[in-house]
């Protein structure tokens, strides 16, 4: 059993009306609200807690202390603006806007879920500014506001947070650039340097060098502070405000996980041997109870000091240990990719193996660990990652280039464009794609991925629907496709593990069907949802439905002869896409009914991701799109004239 | 009349057979590439002029004194690698490489011709070892190259030469990162300083500052010379060369149109009252006859000075003027869209124009002359400047940004994404749009504009037929959409002016017929592919087969009502889509087509362009993919069954 509590809009305002000075109040709500950002990160099942702990300070600075937020109201013109760039660590920033009465209490129990706080900053939220999570984006869109600032004279300063791997993506050098250049002197970036990037030392992946020199070689005023010591930090800030003449960087060392002793950078990388633990996720049952007793020992120590009774945080939910859940049990086809690549790896000496800063999540540590020479870690710079794979293949390798979808599909898209026109072969695997886990928000949901490769010339988009036919389609990308090829991953658990038939062999264009039925056929690619299909179709297999499902591994191939055969005498096909309904398998298949100017009478309908993406937990979001299997078992009666049973 | 000549590869076999001594011989060489470059522009009818003549001396370096490649071959795995990251450079380049024997010397005659060279490398072209033109990735590319020679134990230095403006874009600094990070010791860059970027100052755009610090503060050992200076170079070279513990840059100090007196940077600058003339474009005819007879007369001299016989350029082509060239009477739809853009600034003080450097290509000199307080020049900085435009639109403001639909389309895909994720409104004007002018070549061909926009939520995509619709829409953009829009522009003179009905008026989903047909429905967007629709029509007409053609300038989104009516009672529709077949207009229209899961008879055909980019004339490239009005007319008749008349 694990108790989750939180401390209250009332215990908030009761520190501030008690007696403490100035800078030692702040150090008190920070720690409350490190608390706060531990439970509704274990509240969510997700989120990340390292940088939330190590910008704290930084964010209580800001909203209790030198910003005019909420004197002068979130929406007012002229306000002090600041939001994170990383945005990644907003359980900490949502925990300071509830203390400070910006966002209401019940808010922050909702943290990645549907109708909640968004997983990465959303300006749906009152006082967050911009939408952040794809890195490298927010001096630039700093610069912007203050320009919009300045044309419309509006007073109020601009402060956007960056993390310090986040400095990897080319887009801050040129914002740093055009922000002198073009006198933009009302912009002050924040850089918590923390000095940990996903789970690994920035210095190890690619070190940034000295970064003050840096910022001042790009015409930037720079400081330093300890971003932990409110003193030193008025001291940067009083600095920062009083340069006029140029933009201005605060460089503000920190400790990632600062705050909780065995989550702070230097001893959780000793104990970790080199790894970082704690950037993203919930901490288990007994962390998790270890993390915030800590916390709140602090705090109540220091109310103790001062004869002040102790803070007892508000009991949210009680829950029971899970005794397996879908982590430990389900299918990841993620694993399957890594466990390919070795095997690989062993084989083709020429396999290369490209990773930004995401070796673990995209499935790359055991190739690391086989291969160190064939695996090249290079950050959080997309663009050059796929320009050097562009080189490799130049050189005859054959390059694997990792990311999340949502990232090299759109920020490397133009330098995936020219490796293309070079004819060479590169392996792109765009992971976490498709619309779930869908609590990280938007940012990282990849619903275009299909489309921004779909007009490439020679490019093959593969998607396998269990770990085995994942296996499958990285043998086939490797030892046979004789062009580029994308490969989808989704990077959650399976609910179930899809179920091929036996003897099932890839064929190209040509997909299998699982589950025979009569009345229509649904066309879907991928564990998620694959599994939505099959439910829609056992559910309507009750009414008397018959729905056969194909799985469909070719998202942008289809094998005329077999689509034919297998469409038979179906009067209704449908097409279920983890994707926005443009540019998905559903305009793949319709373009195979319609090829040659003929097709026969089946009725076609799409199903797909459509509108702005829901963030919440996966039923959540399948629900709220329509595309789980109950929802689509309403649309395909629907469509096939059924009456609900 | 002008003369178009070349110095053949009998005249340089003469020259390195001579007695100079190695320096003077480059020096004389130099400058009858020179000559080479200016004619084979001349002959193409466009090219980079500027860039070409101040690396001249830089590819003339390496390519006849300090690499290997002739030595051992263009294809030997030990050889040096030298490639141009910026690219335009090529008719420079490509002199050179005639000049060594690399390239026949017919082969320089078609610069820019179907079959012929690139209007920028591409790696089908002997010794030319990476496709470029999209600016920034040449060192990344570089760093993949030497990783891919250390990892097959092959030998041979790595050089890539990058432009100043170039170093604006982010991923040069992402790739200076990395490459220092991960010792990639065998890289030298060389940065052609010729200090203008397009037709300005770089120190005017977005100035770099102390360069030199720059790259040593990102771990880079850097040295300057004078790019044009043999000694220099040679200490230069070897300097770098020399270090063997981090990658190394080159700073060649070097002159813009260097060796043509008039083109020639400050000169011209002067002449130009700050704007630089020579960046692109083939010189008139008297000019091109001043710059030739200037740089023949130096080779002839140096050569009379040793007592040398003068050297005779072969005469290649005698060309009559041409009294009106299509340039000078046709349409551009860019003119009208400058023209919206100025009327609509005196309207609306909210709009804000960016451009990436290319003010002149995208029509917005008037704007930025009429309001150079909301004219924001974001230097080659697409990422920053789609962030920025975010921030202004948050900030309430209505931001047009502006640049090659191939550039903007791709580069800044994740930052477009990002800012439509809050629901502001920005416009994004993507230039240079489609197949042709399909001189430049692929890295400016914009042929997946429409399928990296199309899945965006809320975002309309237009495209006029003329100079009189594109002015509508520009104003439906800015006054009535409440949507994101983008709005594609070729960059063409208009073979024809497509004419409007008389009243016509803009309705959101609606096209409107522009010659009638009984047999079939064509529907096409824009003055390039209309005019091919309307040519196939008319050929079609006399044959008896009657074809209407639509004008569609909705791009990804149709009216049912109005769709159901145009298509009556024709059995067949046709789609020219001036874009790959994956994502344009004709997915539109199928997907239209295939509403509610019913569709008529009508049977459905995608024109589009396929495959590999052709480069050539636009009636070249149109005809390679067989998008001409002949081919057309042949593949409309096919498909309706009639046999050829």
């Amino acid at each position: 059993m694990v108790t989750i509590s939180f401390l209250t809009s009332g215990d908030f305002d009761r520190v501030s009306k008690e007696d403490w000075s100035p800078f030692e109040r702040l150090e008190t709500i920070s720690d409350m609200c490190r608390f706060n950002a531990l439970s509704a990160v274990k509240l969510a099942g997700s989120g990340h807690l390292g940088s939330s702990l190590s910008s704290m300070e930084l964010f209580v600075w800001l909203y209790f202390h030198h910003m005019n937020v909420v004197e002068l109201g979130v929406d007012h013109p002229d306000r002090d603006i600041f939001f994170s760039s990383k945005g990644h660590d907003c359980p900490g920033m949502y925990s300071v806007l509830m203390a400070r009465g910006i966002l209401p209490y019940e808010k922050l129990l909702k943290l990645r879920r549907l109708g909640g706080l968004d997983g990465h900053p959303d300006i749906h939220i009152p006082s967050v500014e911009a939408n952040s999570g794809s890195l490298g984006m927010g001096i630039s869109k700093a610069k912007g506001m203050a320009l919009g600032k300045k044309l419309q004279g509006r007073k109020g300063r601009v402060y956007v947070m960056t993390g310090d791997g986040e400095l990897q993506e080319g887009q801050i050098w040129e914002s740093l650039q055009t922000t002198a250049h073009q006198k933009v002197e009302n912009v002050t970036a924040i850089v918590d340097r923390n000095q940990i990037q996903t789970d690994m030392c920035v210095s190890d992946i690619i070190g940034l060098g000295d970064l003050e020199q840096k910022f001042r070689s790009f015409g930037w005023h720079a400081v330093t502070c300890n971003g932990h010591d409110f003193s030193d930090l008025d001291r940067a800030f009083r600095e920062a405000d009083a340069v006029r003449d140029r933009p201005k960087v605060i460089i503000a060392d920190t400790v990632k996980g600062k705050g909780v002793s065995f989550m702070e950078g230097p001893r959780a990388l000793e104990e970790g041997k080199g790894m970082y633990p704690w950037h993203a996720g919930a901490p288990a049952d007994d962390v998790h109870e270890a993390a915030t007793r800590e916390v709140l020992e602090r705090v109540n120590l220091a109310r103790e000091k001062r004869g002040l009774p102790p803070l007892s945080p508000e009991i949210v939910e009680k829950r029971e240990p899970r005794k397996s859940s879908l982590k430990a049990t389900a299918e990841k086809v993620v694993t399957a990719y890594g466990e390919a690549l070795l095997e690989l790896g062993g084989k083709r000496k020429d396999l290369v193996v490209l990773d930004g800063d995401l070796s673990e999540d995209c499935g790359l540590r055991p190739f690391e660990k086989a291969y160190p020479d064939r695996f090249i870690e290079n950050g959080i710079a997309e663009q050059d990652m796929v320009s050097t794979a562009g080189g490799l293949a130049l050189q005859g390798l054959l390059p694997v280039v990792n990311s999340f979808g949502s990232f090299l599909s759109s920020r490397a898209n133009e330098q995936i464009y020219n490796n293309v026109g070079e004819k060479t072969k590169i392996i792109y695997a765009c992971h976490y794609a498709g619309l779930i886990p869908a609590g990280p928000g938007k940012s990282h949901q990849s619903v275009r991925d299909i489309s921004l490769f779909g007009a490439l010339p020679r490019c093959a988009i593969v998607e396998g629907c269990n770990g085995a036919e994942t296996k499958m389609l990285v043998n086939w990308c490797v030892e046979e496709a004789e062009e580029t090829c994308m490969i989808r991953l989704v990077i959650s658990p399976s609910p179930r593990t899809i179920q091929l038939p036996a003897g099932y062999e890839l064929r190209p264009g040509r997909g299998v069907e699982l589950r025979p039925g009569k009345d229509g056929i649904l066309f879907s690619s991928g564990p998620v949802m694959l599994h939505e299909a099959l439910k829609a179709s056992e559910l309507l297999e009750k009414e008397g439905v018959g729905i056969a499902v194909v799985n469909m591994p070719w998202l942008n191939r289809v094998d005329p002869a077999w689509f034919d055969g297998i469409l038979a005498d179906h009067r209704y096909l449908f097409s279920l896409d983890n994707h926005s309904p443009v540019g998905g398998l559903g305009d793949t298949l319709l373009n195979a009914l319609d090829r040659g100017g003929k097709r026969g009478k089946v009725s076609f309908a799409k199903f797909a991701v459509e509108g702005d993406l829901a963030c919440g937990t996966p039923p959540e979001a399948l629900r709220a799109h329509r595309l789980d299997g109950e929802s689509l078992a309403d649309r395909i009666r629907e469509a096939v004239g059924r009456k609900p049973s």
